[in-house]
Parts: structure tokens; sequence; C-alpha cells
């Protein structure tokens, strides 16, 4: 089987990650490397023989590539991702695909019209973890979801361009989207900004998917503790994925209450509390960047949709936009637009959570 | 020094806690307990002897008595502490101190009308962890702080009557109050209900201090896991409160950003990145309500105003029937009425931060 | 159904607790109370209303009493178990039994002869964790279990007469004996004093139960941190008790290694490695001392054997003076004696083991 | 400054970190690998560019070296170590420095002979966390020390020559040896095998040190769960060493007991507790492996001894030959010989403690 020749642009501090991942991956080839600045092309170059060395995009455009991965800040995702889409290439973007709902509504139709498979990289739903939590909630264990409350935090690093909230929820918000399967009605945020006056670095959001389940996400660059925690609490059981324990990363709950409203008077509803056993699943531990890497050039391959596709990037991107429009509106809860023809699966209705559970199983 | 005679209203829950403390303080005497169940009457009765028990409150408030402490759901607070206020009794309540801020409001003038201590039962104030982290906080060593950040969520128990808001909420709120020292200026909040449809049981609230300070409390009645856990985040160092360590409840992390606008430009800001030791002080171990009954007595004793008097009562029931409207007006920002006149030392304006501060040390 | 009419000697450290759960079990009344200090004696006169008080053990022996607790030093347990078990009475002593094996013996001889009841106060084994643990290991989940190791250390309290082995280690062998159900052939131990000369405040113990299955116990009085933890390695699966961690007490790891000598030589022996979920049964919470004293009477009453009878005591001694031995003799391992005719469940051969489990499944 | 030229022999498990080390150490030149496996070779080969293959070690001794680090299994230590020095290189040798006292002692004497320097990778001794940790010790802040705990326990790598003392001690007793600066006196061991009968898997190991200070060691490859905590108990303080924390491995606790011989009668020892803050310094974190390897070149370039020098090495090695001789004696103690005219620094006598920590001061 042919391999897909591969282009990075980007050599950074993420680009680096990619560039080794598609240079061990078998499917794919390493051919050409892009960055203004020579000094990290010479230390790329260095370690990776017979890699070219690309100062100018339009260098890279011209090789006989069959992608680009593109690793830079996020205000040039949407230049870039253009002109690679336009030049023929399949692309992967860095998360979040794109700095406004405007282009990345933009880049999604171009890839539409090129033929093009537009990838984002949103690395944790290519992790172990995530695909057994999903494998989990979608066996029906857990019972109907109630919330998921998700906990990210740390000390730095601070973003110069883009709030806390585009930096690190993009994480938070494609794990949901990927283990719930429907989107979000409204969005609501908080923050504040304590260097920087226009870019918060302590972000609270919530999302109300309908059907009584929201999801709440803190994002901060301020906490003296590291945190990365998520609660999946459902009618039956309850998920609880701390990232950072690296023996038991998921540990699933026998706990939970139970509503009857065997009285006739509501306000006498009876609640019953259940608590059991805790099992922690062993989870195989392997790089997630190198699925993601995998199954990039499988999708390019097999001429098929990858699970990150540019319209997950799409609803992710007006997650950000309307939470960072909250936040200037002082929590103000913004109303999202379902006008989603580019996205035939989701229907944004929220009565439509159980057929989807369905197809997918 | 002659005792107080103490009766207690609400034999319930947290009643017997109250009357173990009353009758083992050496300041006190328990007289009377209230209740109408004639069962926990009579098991107060057995362990008490020379107790009075009332099924009554009329008969209670016939009797010789200085105080009454009143344990009963929010919805009777008003109705109890005025009639006992009138009877010319000191009051101590549970908190929240009443269910609305009109009835709040009208305790705290009937109490000055009356010459008499109203106070309220936020226990936390009593327990040497958050009074050491109000010495820290007073102390200047955490600098400017950022946000406090708390979350109190486990499974149960859940209320009938009001929400996981007005259940749990007060313990952060007369925290962030006590140690901080000025109000918040507007209040938003989310939740949602998923057993009674009026009663949220998951809520997260978000209060504006002003001066780029804010404070954030999730609240839970619906988790797989307890946690107890709050950040104070400041410019030099930062604080975090874990109440269910018991062996090292508070770590003071030397840890933080420094801003410098070196450059012109302020989108150049540098941001540097401390790393330093942690330190977490020897906390004495001692029942916070022993604590509490005994400053009560000791107010009504030398007259003087309690820690958490009916003001400070007051100011938390104004969050939380803002952060109910809030919630109700799907996350709108509340902002909070500051014709204090019942309340001389805040002045709800954020530029009297320094100086608050100045006074109390 | 009559209840068992109990009188207590000593209102020390441990004595109160027993005089509670005496106090509140329905098949016990507590009777009478002995100690010979006065302050103690009025202190739970005044808690326990109608409890005849003696300061001398001749008053106590007078009274119609069923059964006799004894909560004073180990020294003096020889003494005072004698004295009440040739009046006749049904006896309980708090571990360790005695403070020789030769007492221990002449105590099981005593109430053989004597057809009355003598349990040792082993608590750990009455509580909810450690049966299901013995219930887990006698499922066969585990497979053959290959060591023990315990670990309970903290700082404090460092007691007179005995060493730490003496103080804490009944706990861990109390629990292994209960589970594992055949004994050690030998016993060494290490030690080490830093204040009186004579009393090792660190101790290490190795008890050897053939069949390459060994447990370790370390005992410390002079410990940073606490620790209260006992592996269960298995050929199978392995069981580690955290009884400090009160939500997560048991965790079963399905993980381990499979030896195979499909090799000729030796020494290439395979080594498998399995890593597995995880598993953590809930455990109701209950109090164990109320287990225990339930058992007690019980036992009186249907004239059956406890759980830790004085045989298990014996054995618990045996251990105890060896290992103190071995500490003298520089760790040179003490072989035991088995001349075990009071005790016909428990031959000694380490090839009885899996008749004893056969037995008791 | 000239570099040191170096060779690694060995590119299975370990030697592959010594070769990455090495050449980006900017004190060394990575010159030539040796490995009987070609494979290995070509792995290497692919990585390194310029480096020289060597499928036999004559090739390897022909070469202009300066130095070689040896990384193979433990019984060829000894053989290729003589060879290295013989031919005139400085020698690096992976712990424990030879499979005997006979062995290690030889190499002592042969590194003097030929004047190279040997030196043994121990290399938590040129971590952050040890390196602080020993200059907590000297600086008195913990007292006298009472006894150093160790627990290094986790599933698996089963070595098939050596057991597990010899395989994982070697980190616990050079740290010791590092931070306390004086010797043991006797060693005893138990251990126990549950696959190859040679080889245990699961041992205890205790080193006595004089002065009631004591040393105790749990190595163990098959434990479900993996530790790595360290105990330094003081008669001031305690400091706990945990490698697993990577946020806090170092904890000093403001504990300990106090005894008073107040009382004439011995018996009557008062002990009293203290229980004050706990600290944790910040360690800053950096690979161990590149200092080690600085400092090999460091010592060579300015023909200075190590820190983990040859009799360092033997050391070790003397303890791990008295353990495994008291495993196979029941635990009985090995009383160690100070004939130690290689190591003019170490005088055994316990009483010279004080002396030798002084002069390190």
């Amino acid at each position: 089987m042919s391999e897909i020749k591969v282009g990075v642009i980007g050599c950074g501090y993420w680009g680096p990650n990619l560039i080794r991942n598609f240079s061990c991956c078998p499917l794919t080839q390493l051919v050409a490397v892009c960055d203004r600045d020579q000094k990290r092309l010479d230390s790329i170059g260095g370690k990776y023989a017979g890699v070219k060395l690309c100062s100018a995009l339009d260098d890279l455009l011209e090789l006989e590539l069959d992608a680009v991965a593109i690793a830079t800040p996020v205000s040039t995702h949407f230049d870039l991702a253009s002109q690679c889409l336009k030049a023929g290439f399949h692309v992967l973007v860095e998360k979040p695909l794109a700095a406004s709902v405007e282009e990345a509504t933009q880049l999604v139709d171009l890839a539409d019209t090129a033929g093009r498979i537009l990838m984002v990289d949103h690395t944790y739903l290519y992790g172990n973890p995530v695909r057994r939590i999903r494998e989990i909630i979608e066996s029906g264990d857990l019972g109907d979801l109630y919330y998921i409350d998700s906990v990210r935090i740390n000390l730095g690093l601070f973003q110069h361009d883009i709030n806390v909230i585009w930096d690190l929820a993009p994480h938070d918000l494609s794990i949901v989207d990927y283990v719930l399967g429907w989107q979000a009605r409204s969005v609501s945020a908080w923050g504040c900004a304590h260097g920087n006056p226009d870019v918060e670095n302590v972000a609270y959001m919530n999302l109300d998917y309908g059907e009584r389940m929201l999801a709440n996400v803190h994002v901060n660059w301020l906490s003296p503790v590291k945190l990365r925690q998520m609660i999946f609490a459902g009618s039956r059981k309850s998920l609880v994925f701390n990232d950072l324990n690296p023996t038991e990363p998921i540990k699933v709950y026998d706990r939970g209450v139970e509503f009857s409203n065997a009285d006739e008077q509501r306000r006498k509803l009876q609640v019953g509390y259940r608590t059991g056993d805790v099992w922690s699943p062993h989870i195989e531990p392997r790089e997630a960047l190198q699925t993601m890497v995998t199954h990039f050039a499988e999708c390019i391959l097999e001429n098929r949709p990858p699970i990150t596709d540019a319209n997950q990037g799409l609803r992710i991107v007006k997650y950000l936009e309307a939470a960072t429009r909250s936040i200037r509106a002082q929590g103000g809860r913004i109303v999202l637009d379902y006008g989603l023809h580019h996205d035939g699966i989701y229907n944004g209705h929220s009565n439509g959570k159980r057929q989807l559970l369905a197809n997918r199983a």
C-alpha cells in the first residue's frame, strides 16, 4: 500500500510531536516541514534526514504531497488551511479549527467543494480512556446522563492571542461532543482576565444540552494545582475520568439516586440513595497522537470522514465563540443557531437524542 | 459568672448537635427543647435529665430563657425567630438566616429594635481551618486575590423545600464573605433539577467582587465522589483548602505568575511563572460547633455583635436569592442592591476593599 | 430472651468503648464497672445511671454476673481473667490475651476446665472490611496466596510496659490468622528502641507459613505519616486493604504474573504479566465493636466458641513472644512449637492448608 | 575544552538511555556502541549518525576512547570492566558494580592500579530530590536519624539471573549510603521466591547502622501497586520521599516525640508528642541521568573521584551479598567485615558518625 506523503506547517510547541508521529507511522511518509523560523527548521532537519525544509509556504505548496498538517497559531489556521485545500491537499489542523464560526464554516465548505478531508486534531478522542468512556456510555450502563462536569486547570501557559477557553476547552468540548453524540442548545460563560485585560485566564462554561442534561467546564491557567477531571453523572451509575491518574484513569461508581413519584404530591418526591461497588477498567496505554495520525492516513486512503471531521471542528468553534460572547455579555445565555446543512447527523433537537444513540449502537 | 439559659427549637437532623454542645458548654445551660414530634422530644429527654420538653412554641416562649436556638426548616425561620426576638430572647438561627431577602431584612430590623443578638450558625467560620485561612489572607502573604473557586459536591441529601444552593452554598458564601471582608456586586448562576423540577440539585454560582476578583461555587447533591475543596488564588501565593484531608487541610503554594508590561504594546504582556515550596500549616483539631456556641454565649454576656451576625446572614441570603433568580433567568446576571443602611461596615464599592482590610488589621 | 449481665474491668483508654457498646447492645445489660481510680468510676457513673461502681475486684466478683470484660494493661490480664473464670464468669479480654505463652496456655486450660467462654477482642475480625476480605480469599478469586504485607505505622501512643509489636501487631496477626486459616511455622523480627531501651518502638516481623507464603508486618509508633495498609498478593489477583480510605477500603487488582516452565531449562522460566481491571467492593459501614459485643453475647447464649476464641489468642501470643525473642536474638528465626492439643482445627503442617480451606468452604 | 570520547557496551534495556545522554552531553562525544545483537546495533546506528557499531568487544577496545560505559547483565560486569580498565579506559558500570564482593574488590584494586576512574551508575544520587534530602539531613533539621524505611515495590520486571534485592535494592542502599555517610554494621534479610526457586522476588532487608539507627528496605517484583517511598525519621523532624509524587516528592514533617528522663525510674520515661507544619520544598525537575553523565565526564577531566565511586559500589555489593546470604540462612544476621583499606573515609565505627558528618559540613 502506498504511503501518504505529508508536510507539516509549524515547528513550534506542538509541531514536533506531529512530525515525530508522522515520521514513524507506517502509513505516512514525512516529506517536508515548513516554518518561517530557520532555527526551528534546522533543528528538525538535524533529526529527520531527507526531509525538505521550507521557509515559505509557497515552497511547500509546490511539493508533491497528499496531505498537510497545520500546527500554527489559531489566527493563521483559516488562511493556511484554505490555501492547502485549494492546492488539493488533505488537511489536518490543530484545535481549534479556526478563529471564528465564519472562518470554520468557510473551511467546511471549502473542503466539501474540494473533495478533500479536513480533520481537526482533537487528540483526546484518539486516546484509549475517552474511547472506553464512550463505549461505557453507549452501552447504557450509566443510564441517562444527568450532567458532565469537567475541570482542566493548572498554572500556565498563558497565550497571547486567545483566551483560556479557546486554548483548553476544545479538549473538554470535543470529548463531550464525542461521547454524547448530540449538540448543546445554548451556552453561557463567565471569565476573568488578570494579565492582558482582553485575554481571560479563568473561565467557566455552561452548555445546555436539553433533556435536563448540562455540561460545565472550568478552564484555568492560574491554578496552583493541576487537575484534569471529568464527571459523567448518570441515572444508574456515574463515571469519573481523572486524566492525571496513570493507573486508574477511569472509575465507574455504582451509585446514584432514584426518584420515585409514589406520592401524588409532587413535593413529596421520594429520593432513594444507592451505594455500590467501584470498578476501574484497565486501559491499555498508547499514545493518542499515533492513533490520530494513523486515523488521518486511513481516512485519506479509504476516502471516509474522520471521527474529528470539520463538522465537529465547527461545532466546537461555535461553542467557543458563543462562550466568549457570553463572557462579554456578563454571562448572558447565547442560543446556538442550528442551520446545520453541513451536518446531516446532528439535528439539534433535544428529542433526537435517543435516536442518535440508537443509530450509533 | 451566670450561665446563659438556652432553649432549642427543632430536634431533627441538626438540633441534637446544638443540644449536645449547649449542654456541655460551661457558659450555657440547656433549659428546654421544643419539637412538635413527641418521639424526638422523648429521645432528647432520655439523654438530658432535667431539660424541659415543649411540644408547642408557646410553652417555650413562657420560660425564663436568655436565648433560643432555632434548628428547623428554612421556611419556618422567619416566623420562629420573630416570635423569639419579640419575646425578648437572643436568637441563634441555622443557616440560611431566612427564606428570602424580605424576611432576612425584617429580622435584622427586628433584632435591632429589640436590642437582641441575632446570630446565624455559619459553622465553618468557627472552625480552625477557616480562621487560619483568614489570618493568612489578611497577612498579605497571598498578595491580591485573583479568584476563589469552591467545590462542595457529594451524593445526597436531597432537600424537598430548598434547592442545593440554599442548602450548601451558605457554607462557601459565608467563608468567602469572612475571609474577603467585602461584598459581591453581582451574581449569576446555572442549575439543573433532575428530581423535583423546582429544586435544582446541581448548580454553579459566580460572584463578581470587582477588582478582577471573582468567586465561583459548584454545589451538587448528585456527585459520585465527595469533594470539599476551595482554591484561593493570589498574586503572590495561592492557598488550597481541602476539608476532607484530615492531616493537611490547608496547603499554601508559593506559585504564581507575574505580569510585566515592559513592552509598550499591551499584547506583548510578559508572563513569568514562579514555582516554589508548598507549606501546610498545622491546624489544631477542635469542634467548630463548640466554639460557635461559646461565641454566642460570650456575645450575649459582653453585649457585642457576633462574627456571624444577622447582617452577614442577610448578605448570604441576598446571594442565594439572586442565584436562584439567575438560574430561572437562564444565567442572566443579577446586580445586587447596596442600600446597606443595616451594615455600616460594608460600603459595597469595590474600591473600598483596601480600607476594609486595613481596618481589620 | 434473657440478657447477658456484664461487668467491665478497666475504665481507661479502651474500657469506655466497651461500656458504651455493652450498654446499647440489646443482648447485654451493663451491670457493673470496676476500676481502682475513683475519678474514672465517677465519670462512668455520671453517664450510665444504675450501673454499680466497684473500686475493688472482690466487689465485682461477688455480683451476679454472666460475663466480665477486661480492658486493663496486658500484664494484669492473666490474673484478672483467671479470677473471673474461677468465679464462673464468661470472659472477654482485650488483645493480646496475655503477657506470655505460659500465661495464655494456662488461660486456655482454665476456660476449658471451667466450661466458660474465653474470648479475645481482636476487633478487626468483626469489621465488615476484614470479613469481606476473608470471603474473597475463600472464594478462590485471588488464587494461591504468595505473601501478605502489612504496614501499621503512625506517631504514638508509646506504651511503657509492652513494645510496639505487642501493642499493634495483634491487629495484623489476627487478621492474617483469620483470613488464612492456618499457622506460621516460624517467626523472625527486627526492632529498635529509641526511648526506653527495653521497649522497641519500630519493628518488623516476618512469618513463614510454608508453601512459599510469607507474611510481613511493619509496626511503628514513630512514623511521621499514618498508614494502615495490607497487601494480599495472590497467584490470580491481589487485594489491597487500606483502612484509612473511608470510601474504597478494599481494592482487588486483576493483576499478576504467570510462571510457565515451558522450557526445560529452569533458568529460562517464562514470566507473563497480566494487567486488568480494579474492583472496589462496596463495604457497608458498621461499628466493629458493636458486632463484637453482640457476638460475645450470642456465643454465651448459644454455648458456641467465638471466632476470636482463646486458641486464637494463644496463637497470636506465640507469634508476639517469638518475635520479641527474635529481636533480642538479632533477628534469628524462632521455630514455633506445635503441640497443639488445645486446638483440634489447626495441625500446623503446611500441607494441611488446602484441606482447611476446603473444610471452611 | 576537549570532549570525552565514550563507547557504550550493551544496547538492551538501559543502554539506550546512556547512549542518548552521552550523545547530547556537551562534555562527551559518543564514538562507539557495542552489542552482540546486530539488530540492536542497527537500531542505534539508525538514530545516531557517525557512531561506530562494534559487535565484538575487541573492536571496541582498539578504538581511541577515553571512557566506556557498561550496561550489560550483572554477571558480565567484572569481566568487561576489567578488560576496559586494563585497556586504559575510564569506566562507568551499571548498578550493581559486580556480582560478588570478591569481584567488586578486585575491580576497586584494578582501577586503583590503573589510575582510572571506576564509577557506578547509582542514578538516584544524581537526581535533585536525593540531593535535596542530603542537604536537609546534613543541615541538622531532622536531628539525629532514628530509622530509614524504604519501600520499592511494583509488578515486574522479573530478572532471571539476580534476585529482587540485587535488582532494586542498590537504589535504596546507595541513597542511604549517600545521605548517611557511614556504614552498616550488619545485615539481615528475608525473602521468598514464587517463580524460579533460586530467585527471590519479594524481600526485606534490615541494616543496623549502630547508634539505634536502622534501615529497612522492602523490594518486591510482585506487588499489585507501585510504591516508591522512603521515610527518614529524625529526633526533631521527619522527611518522606515519595518518588511517584511528581509535584511534592519531598515532605518534611515537623513532628516527633520527645523523650525525657525526668523521673528517676527508667520505666516512667515521659514521651511528648509534637505535631507541627508540613513543608514541601520545590524540587526543580531535571533528568538525573544527564547530571550523572556530566559528572562522569567532569571527574575524568578534573581527575577527581566521583560521588558514586567504586568504593561505594563495593559497599553496596557487600550489603547485597550479605542480604542474600542471610535469606539463605533464614534471616540470620550477617556481620560485615570492615577491612576497609580501599576506603579511607569510612571507618566503620559507629561512633565515627558525628565526625563524618562534621567533616562533610
